[in-house]
């Protein structure tokens, strides 16, 4: 007898049930400028979740990580989708949800040099699909902020530190946005950018740029609420920045949400 | 010039900010049968937060922190409330937010020779005051799971693993909810329980009450539901449970939420 | 003025001076039978370090990521040792060092279905070029441990929980050991192994296969230390087990290290 | 029948088995100025071990917790040593090993302003008892690194960020050094030093000491070995200083070693 098919008396539905923690290679398809098929190959910590009405006794927990089996070739940025839709499919779910948290590269080049390194960051997808098809981006971008205060009543210096801008959106439907693209809008909102190497010339360029554009964390998120609002691609965020300040043990945090839909006036 | 008292002009108020990552000493009254003053010792990492009006260019950063460093005879658990209200009035913010995590010990006796230990889980208080008054506990329970399927389909033994029960509660106003007794009442939902020590006689108990009580991770979650169901101080709930299976590199995972008011019907 | 040329006066040392904590997208060549270039695709947390003199102020930070940007091909197995030589090389030191940590996948096939799956686990490489020649790989390998104690003084069931084998070897110079083989002649020391999908016939076989073959951690790491005593091509070795016990909230651990080189007895 | 005591024929001694991950309330002894007991509560996360001959099949893991459980009036400082002599006693072992990671915290007074706030950070205790006896003592300790290069080339401004320097020490047999010593003589080693509240003559000092002393972090671990090189009281350290760099999503990292026993030269 499968157990899991029995029935269950509790009268209590689940809204997830699945598998955490799966560690799996995928590749992301980059926004080539007509070389067509670069990728990215990277690594994704996968969440696999589908609903349970009540009156069933439990999911089919082997089936989840077969999904990702099944991909021989490769799990790739065009099949995510797919894959939440399989998922939901083969566990005859109403509602399936798929996360992977995945570490990402972009070549970025030095601001005065332009000698080329890679930077990496962390993004995350929320996938869901059934009752709502949703589609959740998450990218957190290293950068650097530079004190207004200390700035001005310092008689020379300015501490600044590492800081890291976290933005959440959700796309309007019908809509696409590169990881590439969302993450160029970003960095720039921050005192000045983190780069992979910086020569000398280079370095005097960003403590120069860091000094001339100092940001408290409550710039630095307003800036972002600034350049969000202005996509009209993007119908929900949430953006924060976390500043590791150079001159205590704790962090400088901001903070900030905007669901731009009418119905949510 | 104090720079963060200059206005500011993008019209974008900050829903919270403030510093992350403090880690202070805090002490915790229990529930003492009549013994007066028990307290734990812990050390909690601590986030502080208060809204700002799109027209102030910034908090008082260092104000947060001083909030703490006034309380020279110890932070406790009868003064957490206390200390939202002290930061929202210190920073003249419509809203304060406070957000403690610490490990927590119970002192649970062996279940056949009595044999006394510290158990230890961690726990998060998640408060607010100005706009809403709210407070949001969290437990994060060990415990252990035997799987139902496994013990049906084998001939001898069944594979079991350490789970961890998530369980996030806002308990009505007016109602009080110990740690103690929140815990009491969800450990029970699982397999069987963890202990400190346990000596033969003991081990001998454990190894086969769970045998006795196979649980999916979904009848884990459903036993919570039902629980925290019955009690009507709680009004709002979410809970989870994360088992480590012993047969794979991956966890079983599943979640549960639901809001009591009528409102929310 | 290049200060980091300037002379040094404390007469001090440093054995190692670099950068931590880049990542890194990186290719392992598999031991492919017969089918060529087959590679795994993971990201590496990568330190580089070199040896500074007493007489030296400091090194030149920004060459280390540059050695590795400048693999425009992309990093592989193949290129390691050979990064740390370019690396000595473009210091001017007189030893490198370089460590990768990354995840690894086994595609390992259910034991009675024969359904595929990756199964991923930890790799560390630690490698040394100039004064000392080194080269030492780590690898952190999922399984289950049953316990005997439990098995015998219980009517019926015994508890048993995930554990994580760690093993550390140094191989002789002029020898070859894939990490696919090191995998391979550990996972057999638990009590059983860990699969990426178990169906209901695998799921039986693993749950019987650990009641039949319970051990403590003290018999996992010693059968771990009988089968490196056994390759020669091992010359050095650290390993232990951490096994996350079912029953408490915290682990049993047991360590062994042996050197097997006559000068070192 | 106790299967612990049954003989074992594999002929693999074991260098330390026992207990991980116990977290634990525990208090310290401050080096108070004549006010007597004044303790420092925190909570350690303890590793326990006994090492085991080769025909001993297991050891008695409930012992290790029922050794801290033990301690009805709570752990101290002043019964840390004790307790891993009990341990080799209680396991009957010829060595016991105990490790404590804790953070602890230490009142610190803002440089003008004089504001008295706490500042956290990570030690840990290594003690051995048994074949050698042995005390081991690490600071994890945070500052501000500010770089001389960034000056240097700079009009204006220079990057700076959060530094960690590490510094583990074994003080010589019948020599005392406090937490607070240790840390305050290397907490100097760094360009400015980290505090808790910052009012804005405050903020202003600690940007202008920082600007007026850069260091690289090869600058900084020479520095903590010179300090650590000075006290007679400590016969072998091991320091390095890991700091956040502003710039970029890596670390700058140095390392220095040293043993002054005349045997180990």
């Amino acid at each position: 007898p499968d157990i899991q098919s029995t029935g269950d008396k509790r009268n209590v539905a689940i809204n997830k049930v699945g598998v955490t923690n799966v560690r799996y290679p995928i590749s992301f398809r980059t926004p080539g400028e007509g070389h067509g098929n670069t990728f990215i190959h990277t690594v994704a910590t996968i969440n696999m979740f589908v609903s349970l009405p009540h009156e069933e006794k439990g999911t089919h927990m082997s089936r989840f990580v077969e999904v990702l089996n099944d991909y021989h070739e490769g799990i790739t940025s065009d099949t995510i989708r797919e894959i939440c839709v399989t998922m939901q499919d083969k566990l005859k779910a109403k509602d399936a949800f798929l996360e992977l948290s995945f570490p990402y590269f972009i070549d970025k080049k030095a601001p005065v040099t332009g000698q080329s390194g890679k930077l990496d960051f962390d993004v995350t997808f929320e996938i869901a699909s059934g009752t709502t098809d949703d589609f959740i981006m998450t990218l957190k971008i290293p950068a650097t902020s530079l004190c207004p205060c200390s700035k001005e009543i310092s008689e020379y210096g300015a501490h600044n530190q590492r800081c890291e801008m976290t933005v959440k959106v959700r796309v309007a439907e019908g809509h696409h946005l590169w990881i590439e693209e969302l993450f160029g809008m970003i960095e720039k909102c921050a005192s000045t950018q983190v780069f992979s190497v910086l020569k000398r010339p280079d370095e005097k360029w960003v403590t120069e740029r860091a000094y001339e554009n100092p940001k408290f964390v409550e710039d630095i998120v307003r800036d972002m609420a600034v350049t969000l609002n202005a996509d009209d691609r993007i119908e929900w965020y949430q953006c924060f920045s976390e500043n590791f300040e150079s001159i205590h043990n704790h962090n400088a945090y901001a903070f900030i949400e905007c669901d731009k839909r009418p119905e949510s006036a």
